[in-house]
């Protein structure tokens, strides 16, 4: 595959840079953009697709503000090369399990995707490490301009921008921020925050998006709106919560160590130990124990490690990119200490970190 | 106090040598005896215990079989140098806690100890590292029959040897070997072992005797009859019980690496990996892990360890010992910490093994 290269990588979202980076893992904006002249992909023939696929491909490959863009065609990869785009959120899970002609086109810093005939026929996603959403507005807010003077996207005077599912209609835009909140999880505070963000009609989800749960204390914050705001209200909406909950976790967080620092550093150290030691352990506890230490490097608690090797640990140890690392196809209980020799031989050979 | 270099080793009961030694950590002979011209400890007063003690004293100093005994006033030690004495085995909890004129006197091996003024006038213990009945008992014997050149024992025709407690009576012997039983604990199948022994007349005790739970898997197995049989019955009857013992100890942890080595490989090197990273760890937690750490040792799964080393932790993070060895007087939580930052320091830096 194209992206093969990339696993040495984690990509632009899980840089560990930018502002607020001991929260906000990553911004992300997200537009949705139909061809006027042809079928949404859901009424779409295979015929149909093919040409949306094909023009759309072309079309992009003109673009200048991208920089280069490398065009995948998602059809022909085979699971575990789609499970590895899924894993560093440059595909939709969606986008990987239908079928027929589709494909995806990325920059070389994975901080651009462009989905072609996922729901809709185009895709587009700016992603920026940290909290950085006006840039990443501003990004893709010029490759939308750009894109526009070589197609024409359907758009309604009345409505805005014409989508498959009638939730996305109007601006067709998803801004998010990838928050790291293991405080107010530990502490059960969490639950205010969904509230919270439950009455400004903001949604919650956890790190792989709708339906995936909110595993190693990752949680996504987007808006629900799409219709009836501009583009400029939804950034600002989505941007202004963002301080508040960092407020919160933090505070959270001081209280703690403040409370019971010995406890908490002991907690940190031995999820620290456990994955420097296991034998065989799961996606789930990895994610967890991988929380907790992240945490502890935020807080001083930890010391020989940094957040973008956690980072990258977080990613490399989901199944398929375990798999593209270590070449092993095995079953889950083999997929288990495959795991865990790759995160010994990660974080207990100096050298690695 | 005179024994406060001993803290630099581990004595002859946790020496990790002699036959067996993956499962018979030590075997030991006790033997109670009364001067026949004194009350018994528990009628004497004050006058009459500083007599027997001041006698004593000076007939032990005079015996050669034993190369030096140290003798130790025990009614002037502090607190921790008492307790440091009761975790070597070299007194017992009551010698450590009742009142009055009392000693102890040692070899320099720790093989040897010979109390004044416990329960009885004299008790006597022989210890010898792994399994080695036969041996420990030549040794008790001389020592027993030097005593009695100098000394009469009260000893009736009819019953034998006299001691305080009637249960003591005839041989005032009790025969034990320490045994390490981590697989028949994990797989529960130490109850039938107590139960054999319970119908053999065999007594089962936890690491410091009587009334002290089973601590780190350690089971002492000793004879709970002292009377109408000769010593080298007794010393036979225990020592008959040991094979099958061993024998089915051993099959067990086979069965469980062979099942599923997997899943005791991870839980041995996680409980490694929590005693090195823990920031905080209680006494009983960390015998715990040390077991398993001990097994895995005996089976080959952990590789950077030796026995005595473990056998060493076991007895070292005792609470007298980590006082004496940190020189820290600290409430029960400063302790879990000294006694973690003490594991890490012993199990982390690579010259400790």
């Amino acid at each position: 595959m194209e992206f093969d290269r990339f696993i040495q990588s984690t990509g632009e979202w899980l840089r560990g840079t930018g502002a607020e980076s001991d929260i906000v893992v990553s911004s992300r904006i997200r537009l949705a953009r139909n061809l006027v002249e042809y079928p949404f992909p859901p009424r779409a023939d295979a015929a149909g697709r093919a040409e949306v696929e094909s023009l759309l491909r072309e079309r992009i490959a003109s673009v200048g503000s991208c920089g280069n863009l490398v065009y995948q065609n998602v059809e022909n990869l085979s699971q575990v090369d789609r499970q590895f785009l899924v894993e560093r959120q440059l595909i939709s899970r969606e986008h990987s399990e239908k079928e027929g002609p589709r494909g995806v086109a990325i920059d070389s810093r994975e901080s651009i995707s462009l989905m072609i005939n996922e729901e809709d026929h185009l895709r587009m996603q700016v992603f920026r490490s940290g909290f950085a959403l006006d840039e990443a507005w501003q990004a893709i807010n010029r490759l939308d301009n750009e894109l526009e003077e070589n197609v024409t996207f359907a758009f309604s005077e009345e409505f805005g921008y014409l989508t498959s599912c009638p939730t996305n209609v109007g601006t067709g835009m998803r801004v998010s921020v990838l928050l790291h909140l293991p405080a107010l999880v530990l502490t059960k505070e969490i639950q205010k925050v969904f509230q919270a963000m439950h009455k400004m009609s903001l949604a919650v989800r956890g790190l792989y998006g709708e339906g995936s749960q909110a595993m190693g204390d990752f949680y996504q914050i987007s808006n629900q709106i799409t219709l009836g705001k501009s583009e400029e209200q939804l950034v600002s909406t989505v941007k202004r919560v963002v301080p508040d909950i960092l407020e919160y976790e933090r505070r959270v967080r001081q209280a703690l160590v403040k409370e019971d620092r010995n406890r908490l550093h002991d907690q940190v150290s031995r999820a620290y130990g456990i994955l420097k030691s296991a034998q065989t352990i799961n996606s789930e506890e990895t994610l967890q124990r991988l929380s907790l230490v992240r945490l502890g490097i935020n807080l001083g608690l930890v010391d020989q490690l940094t957040i973008p090797v956690v980072n990258e640990l977080f990613l490399h140890s989901q199944p398929a990119h375990l798999q593209k690392l270590r070449d092993d196809a095995g079953d889950a209980a083999d997929r288990n200490a495959v795991r865990a020799a790759y995160l010994r031989q990660r974080l207990v050979e100096p050298s690695a970190n």
